[in-house]
């Protein structure tokens, strides 16, 4: 297998990723603008599928209609030049200083009210750009003290905003669903809806929430020490894996959005597995934009941002090649079946078999001797691990 | 106000707190076994409302009969005695070595049929003593290994596990309600439904969920770096807070049980706070036990685990006093105002008003000053904080 | 005891505290900025003793000489005006971009050899302004990735400026000592030197160890689940404890910098007590400035500054009157008598008793029995850490 | 390079690994005992160099005279048997309830004088034996709370029991060195020498620091966020690795001890580097026992006990050939050097020059352009690092 990309490998990014200039909270900039244009080109040559942004990462906040207008315009004509796609924009409502306590769900009415409007502008222009998918990341929405807000009344408002932007897209007659991007912390202490978790209760409480569902990034469930892969299986499970957001980070600290692989390399290692092999029949589980959202470092100039792009794409191929190894390896299936999974697979109660039936059968209870699993009936699980790490690191 | 107990404070214990030998995983134990009647007796002195327990607790894994309905007639009669409930019960899925893997979502499947079965028989028990909430806490359905099982398997099995708990419960007409209790890692690597966030989604997506809601525990998602009252919140939000488990718990590090109030001092007051006043009007939004789920430390003979159970229940009666006590001060009410909190109840569209109005409204976005947030336009959410810890040192 | 701070109370502010702009890694600047001359006149207004600084807080990065000298003099003069002190200050080797792979340790020479002139220049500063103290926190001395840098090298590089500059104190006869600030991590994945331990273990290998200690920060040790109250008796027992860094933290999360006891209020308890009551029979334990080291939230406008501000000073009189009160409490003094802390304060050989003695001592080992710490003995930590809380909460 | 293990590569395991009956905090043992000399003839055949134990692991706490020479001679038989050497052994201090406030530093002053008593016995035993390293893991020296005890009190006391074994072997003139094995907390909640770095620190207030070292553990650095392989670096550099103990932990939560990279596997890969080619030339910058100090996980029977006794070692040497073909890639060697790390193995000053010529250098500061470093000269870490990863993948 190659590992260069193509499109067909449907890789994103970000243009506040590769455009990032590297402030950071202890230092100012250390690279300067990258023009959106470019980016597209630039990306392009590497092999992407397409682009993403933020409304303020192509038209500075506050720009004037035409500004605005003459960005998008020149995006989309760097689009026809080179074939990319933007297939999801996402609005900012955290970097000025008017969403200072957030946006939706700001404790001040007006605030609120104006950033209702900035979104559905930004979900016209994702209408206007074809966009399936209108990324909702609300890293303002939260505190930093416990008595700041009432938690509840926020989550009040945050469902009536969510409520009007789904009923404006059924309106308007928009194909555009919506992906919450979940965080616990930063830049706010506690951020509303922290989890995948959250954020799936949280949407089966909207008016349509058939129009909304997640865009996890592997960094902010880390934050908080989650299993990545186990959350995006839960999420899958419940339908809501509309997009993803590939990065690294290294443990429960802030923000790292390291290269993709960089961070939990065994983690990294089981998404892929389960993103690519994981449908049914081991067909892939997710089919979307593998859309990377990090940072280049702020050591890095321009050669070392585009590395970077690289190597998130070149992370992503080898370790799709080593999951299919893995699957194919017959010792690994022998392995697995160790493991007992097959069982897993199959219903707890039999065909036909009711609760009734179950209390009847006094081989599941009363005949059966769990002390058979003391000193025995090992569940092979190290063995499994050892054998995916070694493909992991290509070493069978 | 008193900090003395009565039942009306409706606390209660687990059976398996008090109870606890002081085993750790690198130390025997230091404590011997504590006789449930004794501990029946003891918190009624004490001035405790009920306890809970686990099958297990009462009568080891694998009794007879006899010698679990010598067990049940016992506490039954110690209740009785004593004017103590029984509000909660639970089940031991996770001890005995059979469960190594896992109850309800173990890769073997005779497993799976004894777990059912062996916590249908303890429904039965929770309805013949009258228990209204059955908490179900699945520490040891999870993996340490990303490999170990298909997760979205998993979640299908303990879907049906739940499906033929709420059946059952439905079809023998019990007046019982489920609670899922949450917990991130600890006994496994990564446990399934680790948050309040997962649990509540994967409710959704039961037969009954109006049948299962959770008992979310402080230490629990303070282990996931959660804000515990944030949480309390979103449960309460969607009508999920079945039951609640208090303890302490000092940052993220393993499993601490501390005693209530002994860990987030801060964040315990902001829980009690909402507990007792964050319903309307200021009315309770919790009116269930106060259920301690904690350890008295292994430091501590039986003198100890004594104070330490009283200990909880005072710091929870000395919190709700403050917290009222911060509710009623002038000031505060001030301060609270001044963070436009008040605006956050109100609803960011007008009454009647509708998407397309605000769209026509030019104050709220053409004219609107966003850089009047910029060096004014405060919230003030320090002074309040600082105000909520005085209150909470009892300094003002 | 009065909460209102005195300059007796030797409260000191960094200059980037109350002056910090509020950029944050996702939203820009939400206040102007604070004129240094203004910040003296406050601060000394709400009883403060002293102001730090960073070279770059009082003048920009590339200033003049002139302005340079324009900004001192204008300080010095408010100084003189105010009553105000300058006890320590410290050197900006972190924002600009020049510093991206660290000032000391960067992998660039020319960047280490302008570094020195940098810190040079400010520790003839220091001198001129009559500081004692010389802070350097490392923050930009470190990396993301395990490969960057051969970690022993960069360790020799930082021994060679920190000789560097102790020889340079010493030959020009300054009455300064240097306390390094150690952090675990951000702005660098991992910093070098990353807690108070480490960081006493690397100055044991300077030429002039006796000249440089510490300056610990609460929430950088809080970052690492380190107990902040345990290493700065650490630090004490070592002799290490030149200044301390007082704020909040509320776990394992981005540096948050928070108003001091808004985070863990019990350690920020037992850490004032530390310092208040930790010496001999019962004096301090630390005689030098009690430095904030915290930011003013983003939410808040110049109002909320000083609020924040007075909230620091505040917290610390509340706590330190709170200390006196647990340990003036004649039950409080049972209760840790019943803890046997006595005894710890007793060597655990006789005196004159030599190894040799407690090895021929039967009743230590042969005629000991351990069993009688089963089910007895217990230390009866819960019941004083309860005393502790009350005291804390001024429920007693 | 086989993956086969031999004597040659120094690979220990604890007996209390192999051993580990498997119970937890939550779950009775699942695995009966292991024999220590099935231990020893089971781990020869698997190609390992020694075994290391507790005394409790040979003959249990409180054994006659006469059984502890019957297991102390059963194993020295077999080590004779089978070539297998005991180079390192260590004392349990922390599982007898005997030792619940710990053992040095418990405030209870018999149990000091017990433990120091037991820790005497068992240091001529490691001399019998002819081991060279005894290990301290003082897991049991600690607090839940803060007031349990003073921290400074305590710290004497670890002093004075350290002083005492120093003595001790010095008089016997045993060729025996200690290495304290640095915890964060668990068993406790704060545990004393939380870190590397506290430890070294500790050891430099001893009367004879040249006898005490460290024995770091990949997942106790690990627990408290900490990069383990610079956490060696700095050990290195100060002379205080003297042995080290190899597992796998999967971020900041319970102590896990997994296999030797099951947990961060980049990490694992940087610290087989640093071991095995960093010290002069390229050579190993440790040559003792590479020990695993693991436990099986308990879902595993005896046969994956010995499955992942295998796959430490076979992960180690997986890494070590990846590392020894990173170093050799001319790409890496180029990429390295665009990183400008030889640039800092050259001192800051040059050959020569004094802090005054530096002053006098113009051309370090008054003419150095900082702002070169503002969109250029970026150090080129993330390609390095996808060099490494890409190494560690077997993918180059």
């Amino acid at each position: 297998m190659s590992f260069t990309p193509t499109p067909a490998d449907h890789f994103t990014f970000g243009l506040w990723t590769i455009g990032w200039p590297a402030a950071d909270p202890f230092g100012t900039a250390t690279r300067g603008p990258l023009d959106p244009v470019e980016a597209i080109h630039k990306l392009a040559e590497l092999g992407a599928y397409g682009m993403t942004f933020h409304d303020d990462d192509l038209f500075p906040f506050g720009s004037s209609d035409a500004d605005r207008r003459a960005a998008i315009d020149a995006l989309k004509k760097a689009c026809d030049e080179t074939g990319m796609t933007i297939p999801m924009i996402t609005t900012n409502t955290f970097s000025h200083p008017v969403f200072k306590d957030g946006g939706v769900t700001s404790n001040a009415r007006d605030v609120r009210r104006f950033t209702i409007r900035k979104i559905l502008r930004n979900i016209d222009l994702a209408a206007e750009l074809g966009a399936k998918t209108f990324v909702m990341w609300g890293g303002r929405e939260g505190a930093e003290y416990d008595f700041s807000k009432d938690i509840r009344v926020a989550l009040e408002r945050y469902r009536e905003a969510a409520n009007i932007f789904g009923d404006y897209v059924l309106e308007k007659g928009y194909d555009l669903k919506f992906a919450i991007e979940p965080k616990p912390n930063e830049p706010r202490g506690d951020i509303l809806l922290p989890t995948v978790g959250h954020a799936m209760a949280f949407i089966n409480t909207l008016d349509h929430p058939e129009l909304v569902g997640l865009n996890p990034e592997v960094g902010h469930e880390q934050m908080a020490g989650l299993n990545f892969t186990a959350g995006i299986a839960q999420a899958l499970d419940h339908g809501k894996l509309f997009h993803i957001d590939l990065n690294g980070q290294r443990g429960i600290k802030y923000d790292q959005d390291l290269v993709f692989g960089h961070g939990d390399l065994i983690n990294a290692f089981s998404l892929v597995d389960l993103l690519e092999n994981g449908g049914p029949n081991g067909s892939p589980a997710y089919t979307g934009p593998r859309h990377f959202d990090y940072k280049p470092s702020r050591t890095e100039d321009f050669d070392g941002v585009w590395e970077s792009a690289k190597a998130n794409m070149r992370m992503y191929l080898i370790l799709k090649e080593r999951a299919a190894a893995f699957r194919a390896d017959p010792e690994v299936q022998e392995a697995i079946a160790a493991t007992r999974q097959g069982e897993l697979a199959q219903t707890t109660l039999g065909a036909g078999e009711t609760t009734a039936d179950l209390l009847a059968d006094t081989s599941a209870y009363e005949d059966f001797d769990p002390d058979a699993y003391f000193d025995g009936k090992g569940f092979g699980y190290v063995r499994l691990q050892q054998l995916a790490v070694e493909h992991l690191m290509g070493a069978r």
